[in-house]
Protein backbone atom coordinates (compact mmCIF):
# COMPACT_ATOMS: atom_id res chain seq x y z
CA UNK A 1 0.00 0.00 0.00
CA UNK A 2 1.24 3.22 -0.93
CA UNK A 3 0.57 6.71 1.01
CA UNK A 4 -0.17 9.15 -0.79
CA UNK A 5 0.39 11.71 1.99
CA UNK A 6 -0.34 14.87 -0.02
CA UNK A 7 -3.85 13.97 -0.45
CA UNK A 8 -6.56 16.13 0.91
CA UNK A 9 -9.10 13.78 1.99
CA UNK A 10 -12.70 15.47 4.22
CA UNK A 11 -11.02 19.15 3.58
CA UNK A 12 -8.05 17.71 5.87
CA UNK A 13 -4.60 18.15 3.91
CA UNK A 14 -3.52 14.27 4.98
CA UNK A 15 -0.09 15.41 3.87
CA UNK A 16 0.11 18.01 6.71
CA UNK A 17 -1.60 15.83 9.07
CA UNK A 18 1.27 13.63 8.86
CA UNK A 19 4.05 15.94 8.54
CA UNK A 20 2.37 17.39 12.33
CA UNK A 21 2.88 14.16 13.43
CA UNK A 22 6.08 13.46 13.26
CA UNK A 23 7.37 16.82 13.86
CA UNK A 24 5.62 16.94 17.32
CA UNK A 25 7.06 12.97 18.09
CA UNK A 26 10.59 15.00 17.14
CA UNK A 27 9.92 18.20 18.99
CA UNK A 28 7.44 17.63 21.80
CA UNK A 29 7.07 20.84 23.13
CA UNK A 30 5.39 21.85 20.20
CA UNK A 31 2.70 19.54 21.84
CA UNK A 32 1.83 22.25 24.03
CA UNK A 33 -1.13 24.65 23.43
CA UNK A 34 -3.12 27.00 25.54
CA UNK A 35 -6.46 28.05 24.78
CA UNK A 36 -8.03 31.31 25.97
CA UNK A 37 -11.38 33.31 26.00
CA UNK A 38 -12.28 36.99 27.40
CA UNK A 39 -15.40 37.86 28.39
CA UNK A 40 -17.50 41.04 28.68
CA UNK A 41 -21.18 41.00 31.08
CA UNK A 42 -23.27 43.38 28.61
CA UNK A 43 -26.42 43.03 30.83
CA UNK A 44 -28.73 40.58 32.62
CA UNK A 45 -28.07 36.90 30.75
CA UNK A 46 -26.40 38.67 27.88
CA UNK A 47 -22.30 38.57 27.65
CA UNK A 48 -20.25 38.17 24.64
CA UNK A 49 -16.62 36.32 24.48
CA UNK A 50 -14.22 37.07 22.88
CA UNK A 51 -11.34 34.63 20.95
CA UNK A 52 -8.28 35.02 19.05
CA UNK A 53 -4.78 34.61 20.68
CA UNK A 54 -3.52 31.18 21.52
CA UNK A 55 -0.08 29.73 22.11
CA UNK A 56 0.83 26.74 20.38
CA UNK A 57 3.48 24.33 18.49
CA UNK A 58 6.21 27.28 20.37
CA UNK A 59 4.83 30.12 19.99
CA UNK A 60 2.75 32.88 20.35
CA UNK A 61 -0.20 32.49 17.34
CA UNK A 62 -0.07 35.42 14.39
CA UNK A 63 -2.11 34.07 11.62
CA UNK A 64 -5.47 34.61 13.19
CA UNK A 65 -6.66 37.92 11.71
CA UNK A 66 -9.56 38.64 13.38
CA UNK A 67 -11.55 38.11 16.75
CA UNK A 68 -14.40 35.10 17.09
CA UNK A 69 -17.38 36.63 19.09
CA UNK A 70 -19.60 34.61 21.04
CA UNK A 71 -22.78 36.02 22.21
CA UNK A 72 -24.83 34.21 25.10
CA UNK A 73 -28.43 34.68 26.58
CA UNK A 74 -30.95 32.90 27.99
CA UNK A 75 -34.55 32.78 26.43
CA UNK A 76 -37.55 34.75 28.59
CA UNK A 77 -38.47 31.73 30.75
CA UNK A 78 -35.15 31.87 32.17
CA UNK A 79 -35.18 35.47 32.61
CA UNK A 80 -33.14 36.43 29.53
CA UNK A 81 -33.99 38.16 26.33
CA UNK A 82 -32.32 35.52 23.66
CA UNK A 83 -29.30 37.50 22.89
CA UNK A 84 -27.68 34.28 22.29
CA UNK A 85 -27.62 30.55 23.04
CA UNK A 86 -27.40 30.03 26.45
CA UNK A 87 -24.44 28.45 27.77
CA UNK A 88 -25.63 24.84 28.56
CA UNK A 89 -26.61 25.09 24.82
CA UNK A 90 -23.08 26.60 23.75
CA UNK A 91 -21.24 23.41 25.66
CA UNK A 92 -23.23 21.17 23.39
CA UNK A 93 -22.43 22.83 20.28
CA UNK A 94 -18.57 22.46 21.86
CA UNK A 95 -19.41 18.52 22.24
CA UNK A 96 -20.31 18.31 18.73
CA UNK A 97 -17.90 20.17 17.17
CA UNK A 98 -15.29 18.34 18.36
CA UNK A 99 -16.29 15.28 18.11
CA UNK A 100 -17.53 16.05 14.39
CA UNK A 101 -13.32 17.40 13.79
CA UNK A 102 -12.07 14.53 15.66
CA UNK A 103 -13.80 11.85 13.60
CA UNK A 104 -13.47 13.48 10.33
CA UNK A 105 -9.10 13.81 11.20
CA UNK A 106 -9.30 10.64 11.78
CA UNK A 107 -11.15 9.85 8.89
CA UNK A 108 -8.93 11.47 6.89
CA UNK A 109 -5.95 9.64 8.33
CA UNK A 110 -7.50 6.64 7.99
CA UNK A 111 -8.25 6.93 4.04
CA UNK A 112 -12.36 6.98 4.89
CA UNK A 113 -14.02 9.28 2.44
CA UNK A 114 -16.93 10.78 4.17
CA UNK A 115 -19.70 12.20 2.38
CA UNK A 116 -22.12 13.14 5.10
CA UNK A 117 -22.18 14.10 9.13
CA UNK A 118 -24.49 15.14 10.94
CA UNK A 119 -25.30 15.17 15.08
CA UNK A 120 -28.37 15.94 17.14
CA UNK A 121 -27.55 16.35 20.83
CA UNK A 122 -29.98 16.50 23.87
CA UNK A 123 -28.84 17.75 27.26
CA UNK A 124 -31.34 16.76 30.01
CA UNK A 125 -31.57 19.26 33.22
CA UNK A 126 -33.94 20.03 36.45
CA UNK A 127 -33.14 23.76 37.06
CA UNK A 128 -33.69 23.23 40.55
CA UNK A 129 -30.35 22.60 41.03
CA UNK A 130 -29.18 25.71 39.14
CA UNK A 131 -31.61 28.07 40.05
CA UNK A 132 -31.07 27.10 44.20
CA UNK A 133 -34.25 25.33 44.52
CA UNK A 134 -32.93 21.36 45.69
CA UNK A 135 -30.11 20.53 46.24
CA UNK A 136 -30.92 16.89 44.86
CA UNK A 137 -30.44 18.23 41.71
CA UNK A 138 -27.26 18.94 40.51
CA UNK A 139 -27.10 22.28 38.14
CA UNK A 140 -25.51 20.82 35.32
CA UNK A 141 -27.10 18.11 32.86
CA UNK A 142 -27.70 14.83 34.34
CA UNK A 143 -26.67 13.32 31.03
CA UNK A 144 -26.00 14.02 27.02
CA UNK A 145 -27.14 12.03 24.08
CA UNK A 146 -25.25 12.35 20.36
CA UNK A 147 -26.87 10.85 17.79
CA UNK A 148 -24.33 10.48 14.45
CA UNK A 149 -25.35 10.11 10.98
CA UNK A 150 -22.80 9.34 8.87
CA UNK A 151 -22.08 8.62 5.20
CA UNK A 152 -18.78 7.39 3.53
CA UNK A 153 -17.17 5.56 1.40
CA UNK A 154 -16.28 2.19 3.89
CA UNK A 155 -18.38 -0.57 4.93
CA UNK A 156 -20.63 0.22 8.27
CA UNK A 157 -18.13 -1.28 10.81
CA UNK A 158 -15.44 0.83 9.37
CA UNK A 159 -17.67 4.12 10.01
CA UNK A 160 -18.78 2.94 13.59
CA UNK A 161 -14.89 2.50 14.24
CA UNK A 162 -14.59 6.10 13.24
CA UNK A 163 -17.29 6.96 15.86
CA UNK A 164 -15.84 4.82 18.44
CA UNK A 165 -12.23 6.50 17.71
CA UNK A 166 -13.52 10.23 17.94
CA UNK A 167 -14.83 9.61 21.28
CA UNK A 168 -11.32 8.21 22.38
CA UNK A 169 -9.82 11.26 20.70
CA UNK A 170 -11.72 14.17 21.13
CA UNK A 171 -10.66 17.29 23.66
CA UNK A 172 -14.17 18.19 24.47
CA UNK A 173 -16.36 14.52 24.87
CA UNK A 174 -12.71 13.97 27.14
CA UNK A 175 -13.37 17.56 29.09
CA UNK A 176 -17.37 16.84 29.10
CA UNK A 177 -16.98 13.20 30.32
CA UNK A 178 -14.77 13.07 32.88
CA UNK A 179 -14.17 16.86 33.82
CA UNK A 180 -11.34 19.07 34.40
CA UNK A 181 -9.91 21.21 37.37
CA UNK A 182 -11.16 24.86 37.20
CA UNK A 183 -9.59 27.20 39.11
CA UNK A 184 -11.32 30.55 39.71
CA UNK A 185 -10.04 33.50 41.45
CA UNK A 186 -11.58 37.43 41.19
CA UNK A 187 -10.06 41.09 41.77
CA UNK A 188 -13.24 43.09 43.00
CA UNK A 189 -13.84 47.01 43.70
CA UNK A 190 -16.46 49.37 44.11
CA UNK A 191 -17.25 51.70 40.59
CA UNK A 192 -17.10 55.12 42.70
CA UNK A 193 -13.80 55.16 43.88
CA UNK A 194 -11.83 52.52 41.46
CA UNK A 195 -9.69 50.63 44.42
CA UNK A 196 -9.18 47.26 43.04
CA UNK A 197 -8.40 44.27 45.80
CA UNK A 198 -6.68 41.36 44.39
CA UNK A 199 -8.00 38.67 46.44
CA UNK A 200 -7.61 35.65 46.40
CA UNK A 201 -5.85 36.33 43.06
CA UNK A 202 -4.07 33.43 41.51
CA UNK A 203 -0.14 34.08 41.07
CA UNK A 204 1.35 34.15 37.73
CA UNK B 1 -36.14 45.02 55.21
CA UNK B 2 -38.88 45.70 52.27
CA UNK B 3 -38.88 43.55 49.34
CA UNK B 4 -39.02 45.34 46.12
CA UNK B 5 -39.83 42.37 43.55
CA UNK B 6 -41.00 44.16 40.64
CA UNK B 7 -37.22 46.01 40.72
CA UNK B 8 -34.89 45.24 37.41
CA UNK B 9 -31.38 45.30 38.65
CA UNK B 10 -28.54 44.26 36.53
CA UNK B 11 -31.04 43.85 33.95
CA UNK B 12 -32.78 41.17 35.71
CA UNK B 13 -36.58 41.57 36.22
CA UNK B 14 -36.19 40.18 40.07
CA UNK B 15 -40.36 40.28 40.44
CA UNK B 16 -39.93 37.85 37.38
CA UNK B 17 -37.00 35.79 38.92
CA UNK B 18 -38.60 35.17 42.10
CA UNK B 19 -42.15 34.65 40.89
CA UNK B 20 -40.42 32.03 38.91
CA UNK B 21 -38.92 30.54 41.80
CA UNK B 22 -41.95 30.60 43.52
CA UNK B 23 -43.81 28.81 40.48
CA UNK B 24 -41.48 25.96 40.65
CA UNK B 25 -41.81 25.17 44.16
CA UNK B 26 -45.24 25.16 43.72
CA UNK B 27 -45.07 22.66 40.27
CA UNK B 28 -41.88 21.11 40.03
CA UNK B 29 -42.49 19.50 36.75
CA UNK B 30 -41.58 22.81 34.99
CA UNK B 31 -38.41 22.76 36.40
CA UNK B 32 -37.82 20.12 33.33
CA UNK B 33 -35.76 21.18 30.90
CA UNK B 34 -34.05 20.20 27.56
CA UNK B 35 -31.81 21.75 25.94
CA UNK B 36 -30.53 20.80 22.19
CA UNK B 37 -28.05 21.57 19.69
CA UNK B 38 -27.80 19.85 15.69
CA UNK B 39 -24.23 19.90 13.92
CA UNK B 40 -23.60 20.02 10.38
CA UNK B 41 -20.02 18.71 9.26
CA UNK B 42 -18.90 21.69 6.30
CA UNK B 43 -15.59 20.53 5.35
CA UNK B 44 -12.31 19.27 7.38
CA UNK B 45 -12.23 21.42 10.82
CA UNK B 46 -15.49 23.54 9.92
CA UNK B 47 -18.69 22.23 10.82
CA UNK B 48 -21.69 24.49 12.30
CA UNK B 49 -24.41 24.31 15.45
CA UNK B 50 -27.92 25.06 15.12
CA UNK B 51 -29.78 25.67 17.82
CA UNK B 52 -33.50 26.63 18.83
CA UNK B 53 -35.92 24.47 20.34
CA UNK B 54 -35.58 23.71 23.82
CA UNK B 55 -38.19 21.81 26.49
CA UNK B 56 -38.58 23.64 29.55
CA UNK B 57 -41.43 24.80 31.96
CA UNK B 58 -43.88 22.47 31.07
CA UNK B 59 -43.74 22.90 26.98
CA UNK B 60 -41.76 23.38 23.95
CA UNK B 61 -40.68 26.32 23.37
CA UNK B 62 -42.61 28.64 20.86
CA UNK B 63 -40.73 31.75 21.64
CA UNK B 64 -37.53 32.04 19.80
CA UNK B 65 -38.39 33.37 16.31
CA UNK B 66 -34.84 32.66 14.88
CA UNK B 67 -32.25 29.90 14.86
CA UNK B 68 -28.48 30.54 16.48
CA UNK B 69 -25.99 29.56 14.23
CA UNK B 70 -22.49 28.94 15.93
CA UNK B 71 -19.38 28.07 13.56
CA UNK B 72 -16.53 25.96 13.99
CA UNK B 73 -12.93 25.36 12.79
CA UNK B 74 -8.75 25.07 14.28
CA UNK B 75 -6.25 27.43 13.16
CA UNK B 76 -4.12 26.32 10.27
CA UNK B 77 -1.33 24.70 12.93
CA UNK B 78 -4.07 22.33 13.85
CA UNK B 79 -4.95 21.67 9.98
CA UNK B 80 -8.43 23.88 9.87
CA UNK B 81 -8.87 27.17 7.91
CA UNK B 82 -9.73 29.43 11.01
CA UNK B 83 -13.75 28.76 9.89
CA UNK B 84 -14.53 29.31 13.86
CA UNK B 85 -13.18 28.97 17.47
CA UNK B 86 -12.01 25.66 17.84
CA UNK B 87 -14.20 23.53 19.72
CA UNK B 88 -12.29 23.73 22.97
CA UNK B 89 -12.17 27.25 22.81
CA UNK B 90 -16.39 27.24 22.65
CA UNK B 91 -16.22 25.68 25.79
CA UNK B 92 -14.19 28.05 27.46
CA UNK B 93 -16.77 31.00 26.24
CA UNK B 94 -19.86 28.19 27.79
CA UNK B 95 -18.04 28.11 30.84
CA UNK B 96 -17.47 32.05 30.99
CA UNK B 97 -21.15 32.77 29.94
CA UNK B 98 -22.30 30.22 32.79
CA UNK B 99 -20.63 31.68 35.42
CA UNK B 100 -21.42 35.23 34.34
CA UNK B 101 -24.81 34.70 33.93
CA UNK B 102 -24.90 32.80 37.30
CA UNK B 103 -23.02 35.74 39.02
CA UNK B 104 -25.18 38.55 37.61
CA UNK B 105 -28.97 36.16 38.64
CA UNK B 106 -27.18 36.09 41.98
CA UNK B 107 -26.42 39.61 42.20
CA UNK B 108 -29.91 40.90 41.26
CA UNK B 109 -31.47 38.51 44.07
CA UNK B 110 -29.18 39.88 46.55
CA UNK B 111 -29.84 43.79 45.80
CA UNK B 112 -26.12 44.32 44.60
CA UNK B 113 -25.59 46.42 41.70
CA UNK B 114 -23.09 45.61 39.44
CA UNK B 115 -21.28 48.07 37.00
CA UNK B 116 -18.64 45.55 35.32
CA UNK B 117 -17.82 41.94 35.27
CA UNK B 118 -15.40 40.58 32.81
CA UNK B 119 -13.15 37.38 32.61
CA UNK B 120 -10.29 35.75 30.99
CA UNK B 121 -9.90 32.12 30.93
CA UNK B 122 -7.00 30.18 29.70
CA UNK B 123 -6.63 25.96 29.52
CA UNK B 124 -3.88 24.57 29.03
CA UNK B 125 -3.50 21.27 26.95
CA UNK B 126 -1.07 18.79 25.10
CA UNK B 127 -2.15 17.96 22.04
CA UNK B 128 -0.35 14.58 22.11
CA UNK B 129 -3.55 13.47 23.87
CA UNK B 130 -5.78 14.08 21.11
CA UNK B 131 -3.58 13.75 18.40
CA UNK B 132 -3.44 10.19 19.36
CA UNK B 133 0.85 10.08 19.93
CA UNK B 134 0.81 9.28 23.22
CA UNK B 135 -1.33 7.69 25.82
CA UNK B 136 0.47 10.10 29.44
CA UNK B 137 -1.64 13.03 28.18
CA UNK B 138 -5.65 13.50 27.81
CA UNK B 139 -7.07 14.63 25.55
CA UNK B 140 -8.57 17.80 27.29
CA UNK B 141 -7.47 20.74 28.83
CA UNK B 142 -5.26 19.73 32.13
CA UNK B 143 -6.34 22.19 33.84
CA UNK B 144 -8.62 25.68 33.36
CA UNK B 145 -7.81 29.04 34.68
CA UNK B 146 -10.83 31.51 34.95
CA UNK B 147 -9.81 34.93 36.45
CA UNK B 148 -13.09 37.77 37.03
CA UNK B 149 -12.92 40.84 37.61
CA UNK B 150 -15.95 42.78 38.91
CA UNK B 151 -17.09 46.01 40.00
CA UNK B 152 -20.32 46.60 42.13
CA UNK B 153 -22.14 48.65 44.78
CA UNK B 154 -21.07 46.50 47.90
CA UNK B 155 -18.43 45.95 49.52
CA UNK B 156 -15.24 43.28 49.04
CA UNK B 157 -16.49 40.77 50.69
CA UNK B 158 -20.37 40.71 49.41
CA UNK B 159 -18.45 40.68 45.20
CA UNK B 160 -16.29 37.70 46.58
CA UNK B 161 -19.32 36.12 47.76
CA UNK B 162 -21.06 36.41 44.30
CA UNK B 163 -17.63 34.78 42.60
CA UNK B 164 -18.67 31.68 45.17
CA UNK B 165 -22.19 31.20 44.73
CA UNK B 166 -21.70 31.41 40.87
CA UNK B 167 -19.31 28.54 41.43
CA UNK B 168 -21.91 26.93 43.36
CA UNK B 169 -24.86 27.34 41.09
CA UNK B 170 -23.48 27.56 37.42
CA UNK B 171 -24.45 24.42 35.21
CA UNK B 172 -21.21 24.79 32.77
CA UNK B 173 -19.21 25.07 35.62
CA UNK B 174 -20.52 21.76 37.24
CA UNK B 175 -20.04 20.15 33.69
CA UNK B 176 -16.57 21.30 33.11
CA UNK B 177 -15.23 20.30 36.70
CA UNK B 178 -17.24 17.23 37.59
CA UNK B 179 -18.57 15.60 34.18
CA UNK B 180 -21.33 14.30 32.68
CA UNK B 181 -22.53 10.94 31.38
CA UNK B 182 -22.39 11.16 27.70
CA UNK B 183 -23.98 8.12 25.31
CA UNK B 184 -22.74 8.39 21.75
CA UNK B 185 -24.66 6.37 19.03
CA UNK B 186 -24.89 6.66 15.53
CA UNK B 187 -26.38 5.38 12.09
CA UNK B 188 -24.29 4.81 9.25
CA UNK B 189 -24.66 4.00 5.33
CA UNK B 190 -22.70 4.06 2.12
CA UNK B 191 -23.48 7.09 0.02
CA UNK B 192 -24.37 4.80 -2.79
CA UNK B 193 -27.02 2.81 -1.73
CA UNK B 194 -28.06 5.32 0.79
CA UNK B 195 -28.95 2.28 3.11
CA UNK B 196 -29.18 3.43 6.64
CA UNK B 197 -27.85 0.65 9.49
CA UNK B 198 -28.96 1.27 13.07
CA UNK B 199 -26.29 -0.10 14.21
CA UNK B 200 -25.98 0.69 17.91
CA UNK B 201 -28.53 3.35 18.36
CA UNK B 202 -30.50 4.32 21.53
CA UNK B 203 -33.62 3.60 22.24
CA UNK B 204 -36.60 5.73 22.64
Amino acid sequence: MTMSNDAVRNGVDTGVLFATLDAIKQQPDLARFQFRASNVWLSGAHNRSTIRQFYGAGQEDATRTVDFKLEAGEPAVLLGKDTGPNPAEALLHALAACLTTSLVYVAAARRVPLTRVESTLEGDMDVRGALGISDAYRNGFERVRVNFHIEGEAPAERLQELVNRAQQRSAVFDMVSHGVPVTVTASVAQPSNGVTTAHDRAGG
